[in-house]
């Protein structure tokens, strides 16, 4: 029997990218996909990939028939998963939120940096982070409660910080963090600011153009040294750059006292994402290429040991709106309903 | 029981997208796939897409078990068909061929467009078309042959021609066409220009540019030609844009004495295409985007009635290397071993 | 005693890119550059190209010493000029508009494809077509009256008739052309829709991305069968393409019962343009390409017999907002004052 | 009288950008552009933006009149420029040279990186940086020497030396740098992977990807340590994005005691590049966008404080064949020929 589910803001870019991982998903059952302003318009004539892939149409919030719903998938700003989280939760529904609004755990660090009240500190307490590969139990223990009856709530990793954590972690959970500044530089695609028609994603003005934004200020900030545990140290500068999807994070990890080669950096990546279906670490030289993962769940990682200067230099590349979004979602929604995590997930990037 | 196949040329971007499509085809088997400059080399190092997707090698071609193959798929330089399908086909597999070996009907033709002379003309003659949706039945009666025992060939369309006379095909079969030229304007991604690195496909040159080239001498000509049956009435202009994956044909067609009303072009199309999963009419003003079908094997068509010049512009677009190549050849593939043609073929594109 | 000159609407893709021409030009000095909706913002805060290399600020158009000027470029919506025109004219400027105003000679063209009034026949009647390479002497006898003293004024020809007359100007006006259709596939920029940001413009949808648009309703359709003398004859289909500045009309030409050959066309297109600074025939094969001549005034064009359909193709390459618009302006401009046309114009583009 | 000029290896991106440069150089004569690879073609024929602009033809190396020149702009490969410029010196032309041979002060360091001897470290100890905003007076001594009758050598710097010293020097030359590595994570275009076509400038491989490359390995890392006198301090990463012109340099670096605000480093910024032509700095939370000094030779830079970790990032943008090359390297020969250093340099970028 089908696992009913829908996705609230379905017309944005993360939102729509779900849906069209759900169409086809062997387990899950789209039944709903809202969007205030287009209610009433098929998918299709919105987004014509879908022509002849989809009947669905667009509903409106409130007709939507969410409270039918096993998992319902929140694609909506910060503040609007704030409010509308605990009525879906109420209703028997689980929730897999997109927002930013239940990935901080702090509630002040949230406020700080959201400048607007948490509402539901409650459910926070009880929602897991949705990035897997470094929190699966905590989503495993959602699967459990949720198979008891118990409505249970994910807050999805940003983009941003899944593809800097994927990068940064094996080498930080080893203890191999020095002090100083942890400093990751991320390039975005221009998906990354969203569907909205602005000039900064006008083709004329984001083309042909690298530009950095939100230098000191970007609020994937928190996000990250929570995920990493380096509060206080993290040098977050994000970039946009002209292409569509991918992100591309490069995090400079000051070492310690810990010697370290080239090899036994590879061996320790390799191991900690051994069970891992969507991270791959390339050795050997190799560079992730965003390329590589463009459409997809997966990631790809490296770690570079600098003896010149006694760091580590991590790379790791994802797909926005994929691995940094929507097919996150997904496998989340996968593992807190008992499913194998890549479920509906498989596919391969075009090779060139 | 699964179906063995293997690709001949697999390191070029319709081989290497074929075996993107055999990964995960639930019933074809991929236990070759070959290049002699690669032999050896894992296809993950090659192209980094396939990293934790295949532990598949590239062999060369004489260590490559290709007799063990049901179905080989030659992904090769004219020419290289001609050498290869015989040899393949007396161990017993059928034959998929991309190349333009066996397009053209007429030797002649072939031999005046490509300067070479055919010597398999008893294969060309048993040879199907392989163009699904303008000659099915042709694949269908290989099918049979093939369920007999028997090794078939086919000859998969090109890719200008497969934009193009799906754009056309409806009308001209209606016999609208008046008299005078006929007029193919087609745009590709630089990914038709294929995998070898030259002047035209770097991308400091291809950027930011558009460009016509083989002005009246693209050997694509003949074969659209004799699929609309319109000989020495075409003019084909091809030109390269600054994208990878896609392609337009705008096909502007002279309209006899007939009457058409849009309403009527729009049903005569719809209808010509109901039974078609991997194409889609677009009516209502829409136009056909290559972005909706980059990644798969779908393509969109429009027809457009000009009362003020007494003409039909119709639109096609395709994945170049999907539709326009190895998608089509798994669809030809699929068709001629009995099975859904929409086997293994029913990705959608990025939304955006 | 340098010349005073204005741009109404400068803060558009058009307007901005005449301030760049007029900025440093030896013999303009630009006084006023409006933007009523930029009104007081620095140009450089708004255009960081021009950080460092001018102090001038968007004034809104009721402030600006528009009857101080000389010349007053108008980068308006079309109606707009029909508006501002008889009040500046009326002030002692001559006018140079870029908009579709004062393009059609015929009123009731204007009326048919436009759907407004046109309000200013009497100036229509006495404006030149700003299209310097084939109708120069009108802009010639604008620069004799204007040097006594009368306000003169020219209509600027749009993007997609530059190129395509260019391209097929020299064939046609040697009586070349047979009857039926005449095709003209078009394809263009981002920017060449514009400065405002709408899902057209979207990155995201744009990159990747070919599409005709406005198939048979395209207003440069009458625009294009004046200058060619082709009325009723043209079959005009614009694409749009994923780069920023460029356009390539590609022009299909049924040819009569004149012999001709390959070379006599290249002498034929080589002598029409002998003495053009701005126009450059491409022979022996070379084929126009857009990165040529981006960002400047030039236009590349070449002209292939095709005898298997008895046509020319000719094919035309321009900046659609250089030649297409805000370089043509000031070339007309350069004319009408009496200076050498290429003043201010001699940029050579990126060579790749 | 006109000071005469050649270029030698011409024909590659650096070389034709001088080129490109020096056609209406209003003091300089271009009188040789060698090429061994195409020696006979006109540089038209190469690169058609230069048709109907220039009559010049490569010529081989050995049948230039090199020794005719006043100047010589050396645009080869490391190596090249060791063996060439003591004899054009001999010849008594002063030397431009761009590539990394006369850059490093330290003939130990060069030959560690390069892995290949210095063979004319007397002439290096006798060079000057081409890096005018930040060793401005080595060059103008070049020039008195030079007029006094001596031939001078000037090794320009390197694309990602010259962004990321002009975003961090300021601060660093004021003192504000405190302990720990300095990260410089850089972006360039494709163009900096230069015109030989291979995997890494095939566009359907550079085409929505991002990657890093020779991470820890880079060639600049010890010139930017020089510059900078940062020795053993520098991690620096290079990326690669798709566009073609353009390099985007963020420079974090750990702040010491001093206390700084944001209007304290503005102004820091502003004052050391008060009398830059080609330096702008931005402020009020601008960041440079590339496509701002794309095909000039300007820079724009900004410096942010971020309290959050205590580390100023800044930021500088670039056309890396402009100021990184070409147009940094005509900057120079302006200043050692006592000419105003933005002789022929003052073009605008476009707008969008």
């Amino acid at each position: 029997m089908s696992i009913k589910v829908g996705v609230v803001g379905a017309a944005g870019f993360a939102g729509i990218e779900v849906v069209r991982n759900l169409i086809g998903h062997p387990e899950f059952e789209l039944i709903a996909a809202t969007s205030n302003e287009l209610a009433g318009k098929r998918i299709e004539e919105v987004y014509p990939n879908f022509v002849g892939c989809t009947d669905l149409a667009f509903t409106a919030h409130e007709d939507a028939p969410l409270d039918s719903c096993d998992v319902v998938f929140l694609a909506v700003p910060h503040t609007a998963a704030l409010a509308q989280a605990p009525t879906l939760m109420k209703s028997g529904a689980s929730v897999v939120d997109l927002s930013a609004d239940f990935r901080l755990k702090d509630p002040a660090v949230y406020e700080q940096w959201y400048q607007v009240e948490h509402t539901a500190t409650d459910l926070l307490a009880k929602a897991a982070f949705g990035l897997p590969e470094l929190f699966r139990s905590d989503l495993e223990a959602l699967a459990q409660r949720r198979s008891q009856g118990e409505p249970v709530l994910v807050g999805c990793a940003g983009c941003y910080p899944t593809a800097t954590s994927l990068a940064a972690a094996p080498a930080i959970r080893a203890g191999l963090l020095g002090d100083g500044p942890v400093v990751a530089d991320a390039v975005s695609g221009v998906s990354g600011a969203g569907k909205k028609a602005t000039e900064r994603t006008h083709y004329c003005f984001a083309d042909e153009n690298l530009e950095a934004y939100g230098v000191g200020t970007h609020r994937h900030t928190p996000e990250i040294e929570q995920i990493l545990g380096i509060e206080g140290r993290l040098v977050f500068t994000p970039h946009l750059a002209p292409l569509d999807r991918g992100l591309l994070s490069t995090v400079t990890l000051p070492l310690g006292d810990s010697a370290i080669t080239q090899s036994q950096l590879d061996e320790l990546y390799q191991s900690f994402y051994a069970n891992d279906a969507f991270v791959s670490v390339l050795v050997g030289g190799k560079q992730p290429k965003t390329s590589s993962v463009a459409g997809t769940n997966r990631a790809h990682v490296a770690a570079v040991y600098n003896a010149h200067a006694n760091v580590i230099v991590a790379t790791g590349a994802i797909d926005n709106v994929g691995k940094g979004a929507a097919g996150q979602a997904v496998q989340c929604a996968n593992i807190i309903c008992g499913l194998p995590e890549t479920t509906g997930l498989v596919s391969i990037a075009i090779p060139a």
